[in-house]
């Protein structure tokens, strides 16, 4: 997951989110018995979610990097610690060891976490920190969606394996959807933004996202193909070009049939229009900054009305007859 | 899962709930990518959840037995729909069709559901069968446990495989969830009540669930009883006899450990005494009337405080005073 | 499989037999416990089997195609149909209800079959229609083979995962193989033409199969490859060319180590003769017409002896000598 | 299997029939990439397939006994054989080699097949013992089934595993079964009997097979059997006693139901009457001689009826009548 | 295993060595990508292995037992570490943190081991402990077999699944095998015995183990057995009674058969007489103290010499005849 | 594995070599109930248990290609064999039998081995053909390697799967392992040299081994490449360049973290400088003689350092001092 929560300048410890983030999803697939998604995706609620449990640490307490190689790769971590709980899921009776265990895994790959650190000549827990100097209300950041299998202005739990929190959203028409995104943008508010980068017309190299008004061949798999190789035509992304008009029923179907898929966090910082009108978000995307935007992606309204799976946003930045519509 | 619900002398059709149960059951597992207990057992939640989006039927509408054999047996039923939804789970893309065969399946095994349907001389849907006929208000049913891995008088969803809804409880004391139950029965309101009925020391057949102060010799794999049979002294079941004396911390502790599991639903219904001043919960149980008290069975309340997963209350049956803790 | 069967101007519904095909093979695969072939595969006896115990049906009252998508693409029925009937075929006991849950799968993925249907401003049936519209008698056709793992001018059934009707065909030598089919053709009869496709020198994109005269290097795992990429030179189809000359022991060696495959149907509709006087028969294939011969093939002789599996032909096409010894 | 074929005093060799069928099921299973019952069992068929197609040998000549073990044990030899098959099936393309592996590992479990072995002073190829020795005609013994999924008077292959060789049966009536049976016994032929036995009212310790006009309860998995031990109560056999009217419909549904099956082959060489007038045909079983009748089984016609997968039976036994409606 | 090594008074932590143990286990397993038994089962070898590479502890200092149950109960903590290595053999390449990870799971559920702690009042390592306190030397301690597989008076490593550390055994005659125990025991050492415990004529119960002179009828599985329950006759084991002679061929037979397994280590300590003058072991057996003898067992030379694996012993307790073709 | 042992114009049978390891092999994995590497796989040690446990046979005796295609193949043999362990490994009781079978599966795809074979004129058994023709000491060649987690100058067994002979190394410093490989070629000496050559620095083709002082980018799954195409720069190698100093330490890491396989046998033959002053050993390579030396490659003393497994030598070729280190 990228960046997300608040603009601030304080450098958080991505590593010690993951690592209670861990910790309580290793006890609740336990509990679950293995009815949990069980890896070392996570989404929003995360964060929050250590924010009020546990507080937070700054990078410089907690690097979380202790297995000898110069850059996070988190490959054989999620192995040995999927392999442990699923150990562990189905026993007919468990000792008191096991999370002991669990946390000794975690110390070997990530370090074991401090009691208190020092920050800037002062000494912290973790609580302390979150509660003196980062200083959010966790509940003052709501989390935004929309779909129709539920009801509008409700809230429902996503139905995504990495919702292993059952953090609920509140569900919103299409539209709301982008009149909240831009509310909270031209108030100053930035958006942290669930999306789906996983289709061809998202581009972190080029720096686009668009939803193009072609058909995208599938990959069909035809009797003529199992025995000869067939010519599928390369899609290729550029631009100005006509987008699709989403509809709340696209929406809706992309997310049933699986294409829309809970990939990535990004962090939605502004609004641009090119030169034909066409309005887009300016996303800050973690991946690096080697592309024509020093790593920023210009995202169209037609892609974030298509592939946002949620995103999470200041209350106060949602315009006040929807915070009514949603009692909030 | 026994008779719940209201006291009511409607016979409802529980094969209408589990088949609405199933089909949101199997669209929720195939969103989670198999993240999701997919199986034929349920909650309390499944009942009030059905009622609300579906409505009720009567049994005599829909009987829910369709393949060919005198009684109910689900053995089959279960294996082919599991069967059906993981073959779709992990799919790319998803047609339309999944969901009507899924119900093809139903409907072969326990009847299609007619769009309406006569009851005492008048026609109805589901839903007016509900509002009608059945009246109940679902929002009126409050949930109850009472586990310290959540702060007391938050709401959670109880961690167990059958909540597939991710339905929420409130947290009370082990004594509150007592005081609760003795209110509701002292007026006049019945409890569905989820249990753990696979101890030894429930038995249906003698009609009596007590916790005794006995050391219950656990199995115990040693090195010679890999060679050797050894004797381990059989656990008997008599009474009158001294119980232990139950606290939060064995209550959670046989929950963490997975002694305690979320196996059963009955009913209680009243309060009695035995000649030591003993206090016990009247409970019907749905197995069968072959026992000394005709399918009743006498628990404890060391049994209830002990093996108590949760239940399910009519929301004038809580005290005055836990209302206020919860904010109801 | 592509278009098989008398050269008819009605446009038959591939998807009815496909249905009906289903069906019979999920009853008897069961009845195997599973020892047989379940999947989307088949051979021409379905055609013919459909034919006798179902009729058929036109494509205008069964287009089989009911699950949200253009085209058709079986993955995911082939999927659950398969998962469905491996969930029973291991059971101590089935209900009667299996079998209608799988024509509910079907019906969901296909659309139900109608019971009667309009075709030319009249009603028929499948079985009407048949006999009253297509009218062929499905015993007029032969199926014909050449292997010497049985003795010639016998009835045996082939032995591929395709044939799970276990359908018999008449086993005559190579020679006679290429006879039958020059005396039907010249006398105006089409060979419904089951053949390996798989092999490099059937070229469809090209419209040619030959066998060359060269040695074409297997894929050879050999030490080195292990660690170094060896280029294997590629195989270039030209023509014309000299052919290998096939013998029956070529023919039998190439089905016995798996190298001769149950690939595909096609249909032979002529002969033609190069510039060299290489003859080849002309095949229609179903892929698609965007070859330099509008979809056709041009088989040579030495192909056809070496890679075809079967035919089914009008047993007045095979010449008096043979009919004979094969007792038709 | 029990002891089948002709009534002669030659003792023949089991395992040379069990081996060559060995070798012939393993090269079709190769040859349908498994989708073929490939294991210890067969069925009456195979003995006639070896008879024809490579002769028989006596007991004297071919123990099949050569793995230091002084009783048959088939149990890792078939583990073996499995595992070899299962190895080569999804191969892309086979050696030549395997199968005289295949014969390898038969050789070393049941010893080499000499060319020739003597016999009372002669010496005899496996062809010659069988034609100038054993001599049958194979072409004489017909097999008979009655089930209604095929039309009466046809022939098909039962759909059972052991069919691994999709030898077909004549389908007649439940009650021309029991005539057949009847007209052979009475004119001094002899029946092998392909039965199951697997029903708690086939008792070879007894020496009784009937079907007692009770309800057997089949044990039911209930909801309470899961947490208490159900009694249930136990069947007696003991006689004469009431048995049940079996039906064509009964037939069929046991067989299409799983409870049917394929188990065991018995020889039917006579006809008895109890005291209550109730006909028995008198079985010899293989099993041994230990039970009340020196090892013979007393079959009641309604065990038949229903029990009967089917059996074999020189054709000069059969009526006139159905032989004409067979065609034979 | 049960305790072996000198005759000492010093309470040594087994758990220690089973931590040790299990730490090089794991390094072993994981270079050797899985080829190698990782369990909890062990060797004498291990013992000396510890003592030679790490030291040894007292069980003041390491009871290795802390999770939460009164006695150890292995099961769990084997799942997970057999787990953890599983999830790491296949890897590509490794992190420098799996070992730390391992190690912290046994911390878990053993308890950290002290860099040094407190024995009568004075302070040790595990490494001084053992060489100021133990103060034994490993390479005194000889390791004998007997098998034919490997030419006798050289050393082989026996090819049992616990002989993880492949530690050699000298490999002596049977009659020497004997003649080196009753040595030993004659000259006040004690003997380390790794013996078969499995056979049914061995009884901890009891208090003896014999070879009778009886057929013990193993398990057939017969046809009949299939679908009847056969009678098999029990043995049962009284004394005194007549012993098979034990032959090296019967011993070699019964290893390379399986039946003589690699099951518990016991301690020889005394010679017995019965009134028959048949000569026995008195041993010592970990399991409990229970039976007729104490918790010791008599163990004929017949079962010494047919189920002896191997045993260790002090070098200066074998004769000089043996040390002379062992060249020790 | 390459050519290995002593340089002699004898074209020995290497096939005989893989039989009779594969035969021992077989025994061994099944005594070890699998936990052994059972494959086609193999070390050094293989040919000197050959020759001292069975002798040697010349490739004109037993040429082991007896599955009717031109070259060998393991692939399918391979895996039969495997199967057939595998089927026996966790048996209750084995038979005597089976051993003859995997003889007879090696007969099958290798030919029988002949009790004796004519050579030269002369007739040998394997035996007598490597005392009187072959004459080699297996006790002459020594097994060296270089690793730190065991002393140095011990012996131990290494720790990779195919070393199913638990066959000792003697263990030396990195400097001493080329000081000894540099006084063979010295005195005349070839080696058999044991390399881990799949880094993509190893060059068959280009006929160089190097160890150039590049970061050579591994292959890093980071979260960006999971939805986009990375472009890792490729390595490219030419020389001369600088290499990169290789420690002990580095050796021992890449051993440790399986970037160091066991991978390929091939001949050092000589030594050899280039323009720059750079040592490389002169090495002959199995695999063809089609790139710019004639098959043979130049190993750079860096790589020898860094990616040798072992060698095997004659004990003259090893300096006096370090012989006498190793007390041999």
């Amino acid at each position: 997951m990228g960046t997300i929560g608040p603009t601030t300048t304080i450098d958080l410890s991505e590593m010690y989110i993951v690592r209670k983030t861990y910790e309580d999803k290793a006890q609740k697939y336990i509990r679950m018995h293995g009815s949990l998604n069980f890896g070392g995706g996570g989404s929003f609620y995360d964060v929050f979610y250590v924010y009020k449990n546990f507080g937070f640490m700054p990078e410089s307490a907690y690097q979380g990097l202790n297995y000898g190689q110069p850059a996070h790769n988190h490959h054989e971590m999620d192995a040995v610690l999927k392999a442990y709980v699923d150990a562990l899921k189905d026993e007919d009776i468990l000792t008191t060891a096991w999370f002991n265990g669990f946390k000794g895994i975690l110390d070997a790959y990530l370090g074991a976490v401090p009691d208190n650190f020092a920050y800037k000549g002062k000494t912290y827990t973790p609580r302390t920190f979150a509660d003196e100097v980062v200083k959010i209300n966790p509940d003052d950041y709501i989390n935004i969606t929309s779909f129709t299998h539920h009801p509008f202005y409700s809230k429902f739990a996503i139905e995504v394996p990495d919702n292993w929190l059952w953090g609920q959203a509140y569900n919103v028409t299409m539209d709301e959807l982008v009149e909240i995104a831009d509310n909270a943008i031209k108030n100053g508010y930035t958006i942290a933004w669930g999306a789906d980068v996983s289709e061809v017309y998202f581009s972190h190299r080029i720096g686009v996202a668009v939803v193009p008004d072609l058909d995208i061949q599938e990959l069909v798999v035809t009797e003529r193909s199992r025995w000869e190789k067939v010519d599928n035509s390369k899609y290729n992304l550029d631009m100005p070009r006509t987008e699709k008009v989403i509809t709340q029923d696209m929406r809706q179907t992309s997310f049933d049939n699986f294409k829309t898929t809970d990939d990535h966090g990004l962090h939605i910082v502004g609004l641009a229009k090119d030169q034909n009108g066409t309005e887009y978000y300016i996303v800050k995307n973690s991946w690096n900054t080697d592309n024509p935007y020093d790593g920023y992606v210009y995202v169209s309204k037609a892609f974030f009305k298509f592939k946002t799976m949620n995103f999470v946003v200041h209350k106060d930045a949602i315009p006040a007859g929807i915070k009514t519509k949603l009692k909030i």
